[in-house]
């Protein structure tokens, strides 16, 4: 086990309802706000209401910026900052998934820095303060709620970059399962796979002795595994709804990291693939991680078999052990199949004219490979993708 | 799965010789603190010179209160309100395990209360403020840490109570699995047993549907079972010192109580044990925790299967399935002995004539009974420690 620090200061405001809290919560930071969401989504749901009644309640005023994408734009980001400078805005609540999140981490990181924002999502300097940031999550799946990353879209290039920072951590998040009722299947499940995603990119580490954190990332998975189906068979399950929701920000709050390196060449790999081609991030994901593994299976095989046996409850194959590990693998690929996501490029409708580009810009301007634990250059990325064609 | 908050703020730091950052951590909130510790063995191993040279490195003043005894009295938290008041000082910084934080939290409440520390312990009154406390944890066991509770032994009539409160979570804890090294056998193991028994107050729950913490629970105790095995043969085993000591936090920083209501019967019975008779807590829930398994079997006896197949591996009996749960009650009081602890009354030399006085004493004045999922009377009470004879 290797030393590690752990700071998670998010509180979490979690169960039926609590969206009325928001007001309250809010209130505890700032007297004026932006509030920053997607589209009508939060409209339609009546949540966009409940919320300003609640902020109204306790006397906040607010300046509204929506129109967040999914892979959420510099050029938002942009113009949250210049309105929050110009109408003196100290607090920035996000309202809806990751995309909306993330893009409000940003905008509270660029405000207070007087240079361009976009540095320090391209390593060339680090925030040294953020506007605080609140939460009112409607999306299981990235774990922005309470993560310390935010990604970005620039438009110039379609680079898809991230930025790690525990300034990017919100003060607080509500999350109510409730308000994720009315997610359509596909992106339930997308949610999913990002959810997992998170949690294997952690787990396939090379530091050995990690008891606990192989124990709980396992719990997780296999949290993800029965609830996932459990809501695909019934939308408004609230007990499945709230496992997925939870389960998705233990997922990515760091403590899964507590004593290990994580790889992340999945995330971004797939972030290439979103950049250029706009699929949705965890559809992406189901392609890229299956591909991940086969690729990578002999570098830690012991892992994988664990990660079979454990995980997927494979029997242990005495005769070939390896085998054991594929199992897991193919068990994977069925799961995601079984939620509706593709398994390979060409059902993701992603033309394979560009994977050597996609390979190429894999690894950032500023690193010889891509992944913590993996190394990989652009030939064993570019190997990946071929597998997932 | 129920709502709740949660919100943990303690900044962990672990390790490796971590020991030598307690003057920078402290510094962000002090420059004068009270440094309060137990007997001689800090000073023995060498972590006392580490701390104050690291303090001093820091520019920051202290003043000593050490005397702290296992099972922490009330004499001596008054004397440490007094001597900061005194002495104008605004940080408390506890070095040792669990009874030196408790009691660090206990002066830590009083020094800005006008009225009697007690009053916090005996309910009459909820605490307000708080000097801010910092930690560098010697033992592993309590989990006080990074817990909000603090339990006080109160000389007067030997009450043994406890205060949870949100102002009793630590700033910071330094965590150097390398410092419990030197602990002997008999405190490891007892270590170990509240441990597990923090996680199982959690597990066993009436609360449906908490698939997430009921496994994240399974992974604390597995990992606990096979890493005190380790340190049992190895006192020096690093890696096995450090799951156990990572595990001692998670299982009593509430992350285990999200979503469902915990019982504590146990801990509340055992806590009259050691006011009456000062046995070690550890040892105590070692001789109570399966007696109250067994009185309490029948009441959700799915769930004691749950935990006799997932966390002692026991095969599912079809035949006879309350079978499958008495096996796994049978293997953790096996568990118990092979690490040295006692599983009855006797071994622990706690003679059986004020049985219920305990039961009664267990059972507070300003409670009808014991237990958030037990609910137990005296009577049920007093039929468990008949169990444990």
């Amino acid at each position: 086990m290797e030393n590690f620090d752990y700071y998670n200061p998010t509180k979490i405001i979690f169960g039926r309802g609590v969206e009325s809290r928001v007001g309250a919560e809010t209130r505890v930071y700032s007297k004026k706000i932006l509030l920053h969401y997607g589209g009508g989504s939060i409209k339609k749901s009546g949540l966009y209401e409940r919320v300003v009644q609640s902020l109204k309640a306790a006397e906040i005023e607010w300046v509204e910026l929506s129109g967040v994408q999914p892979n959420p734009r510099l050029s938002l980001v942009r113009d949250g900052i210049k309105l929050c400078r110009e109408q003196g805005i100290d607090f920035i609540l996000a309202v809806g998934g990751g995309s909306v999140i993330d893009s409000a981490k940003a905008i509270a990181v660029g405000v207070p820095y007087s240079g361009e924002v976009w540095d320090f999502f391209s390593a060339k300097t680090v925030p040294e303060r953020s506007l605080p940031v609140g939460v009112v999550l409607t999306i299981p799946a990235a774990g922005s709620e309470s993560s310390r990353s935010s990604v970005i879209t620039n438009e110039e290039g379609w680079l898809k970059w991230g930025l790690n920072s525990d300034f990017n951590r919100p003060r607080f998040a509500i999350m109510n399962p409730e308000l994720t009722y009315s997610l359509p299947p596909y992106q339930t499940a997308c949610g999913a796979v990002d959810i997992m995603a998170h949690v294997m990119e952690r787990y396939f580490t090379d530091v050995p002795h990690v008891d606990l954190t192989d124990r709980l990332c396992e719990a997780v998975l296999k949290t993800m595994i029965r609830n996932t189906q459990l809501v695909m068979q019934k939308p408004d399950n609230y007990d499945a709804r709230a496992e997925m929701m939870w389960s998705g920000t233990l997922a990515h709050n760091d403590l899964l990291s507590t004593g290990r390196v994580g790889d992340w060449a999945v995330h971004l790999i797939e972030q290439e693939l979103s950049a250029i081609y706009d699929v949705a991030h965890g559809a992406g994901l189901a392609v890229v991680f299956p591909a991940w593994m086969k690729y990578t299976l002999r570098r830690n095989v012991a892992k994988f078999i664990q990660f079979a046996v454990r995980v997927w409850d494979v029997e242990y194959d005495f005769d070939d052990p390896e085998r054991t590990a594929r199992e897991g693998i193919r068990r994977l690929e069925s799961f995601y199949r079984t939620i509706g996501m593709p398994t390979n490029l060409r059902e993701l409708q992603v033309p394979d004219d560009r994977l050597a580009e996609m390979a190429a810009k894999s690894i950032k301007p500023w690193l010889t490979s891509v992944g913590g634990v993996s190394r990989f250059s652009r030939e064993d990325v570019l190997a990946v993708l071929e597998l997932a064609r």
